[in-house]
């Protein structure tokens, strides 16, 4: 429906073919980049969701089994991993369109807004998880809480572990939202 | 004063009218939403600054004073919350050009990638605050975390409600790089 609009527009065309071929390589490179982050948000969603150990001895303050939805940042950070990987998912058919028609306008512009709000998305799960990976590491006397990973080591190392595939989603994103201004600005 | 400028730039137009008013508009709104992120932000650094509590009383676990330096979130929230603060300051003035020159198309390009890099900053600082407080409200009883905000109440209200003016800020970006982007779609 979208896409008949847009060629609707497209209809006649005369611009400058240096001007569309640089249009081309960025599409090129913003499918790349999307396929990357996609990679990157869903490693990092199977990373945190698989992570949970279960300790071979307990104290009296520690449980048994760590797992990720103890904490409801992780939950988060999945949820928002996980819609962020769905949206990439969903996306790769206008990205594949944009190299196909590199002087398609509308579509830039609505995957533009919609990166955006996914960039916001991903960092804000991004940073709460790593907000509790930090707490979990280093823990807080002032207040008390406890570092727990010297009990639960695996389950924080493959914690922090999936906070990479996220934060490399995030700079990837923000690449791509670059890009397509680019591509938005240099056009005809 | 800001119906004064907008009356005073349309002036003498060459390029379509309505095109040139429309971006004229959004330019207004721009600076006006610019102006109250900077109050949001400036807002919540000054809060969480200023948050400190002093118990009448003491326990084996806590200590007598709560500061916001002492959870490394907290530091992060205000740091963040000044780079954006200090940033939109200085982008007001590029705020005032575009609305005396609506048709300007490469400043609103640096402005909204400068934008994007902040939303993303606003972010990051404002949700690793939020599960910090969400954590100093809950506890988290799997991790033996405790809630310290039956102690530090007045602490803990003070710092959700620092979360306001970030996440204001953080909204009001997203609504400034949507209309920076219907402005440079819609350029003549």
């Amino acid at each position: 429906m979208k896409a008949g609009a847009i060629e609707l527009g497209e209809g006649a065309k005369s611009s400058t073919p240096r001007s569309t071929a640089v249009n081309k390589g960025v599409s090129v490179l913003d499918f790349i980049f999307r396929l990357l982050a996609l990679i990157g948000t869903l490693g990092s969603a199977i990373a945190m969701v698989t992570t949970n150990e279960t300790l071979p001895f307990f104290t009296r303050f520690l449980r048994f089994r760590a797992e990720y939805d103890d904490l409801p940042s992780f939950t988060f950070f999945v949820v928002a991993n996980a819609v962020v990987t769905g949206y990439l998912l969903l996306s790769l058919p206008f990205s594949i369109f944009h190299i196909v028609r590199s002087s398609a306008q509308n579509t830039r512009i609505v995957l533009i807004f919609f990166d955006m709000a996914m960039l916001a998305l991903l960092t804000a799960g991004a940073s709460a998880a790593a907000a509790i990976v930090y707490l979990a590491h280093k823990g807080n006397t002032k207040v008390n809480w406890l570092a727990i990973c010297q009990q639960f080591n695996s389950f924080c190392e493959r914690t922090s572990g999936a906070l990479i595939g996220s934060f490399v989603g995030v700079v990837l994103l923000g690449v791509m939202i670059m890009l397509a201004g680019v591509a938005l600005a240099r056009r005809p």
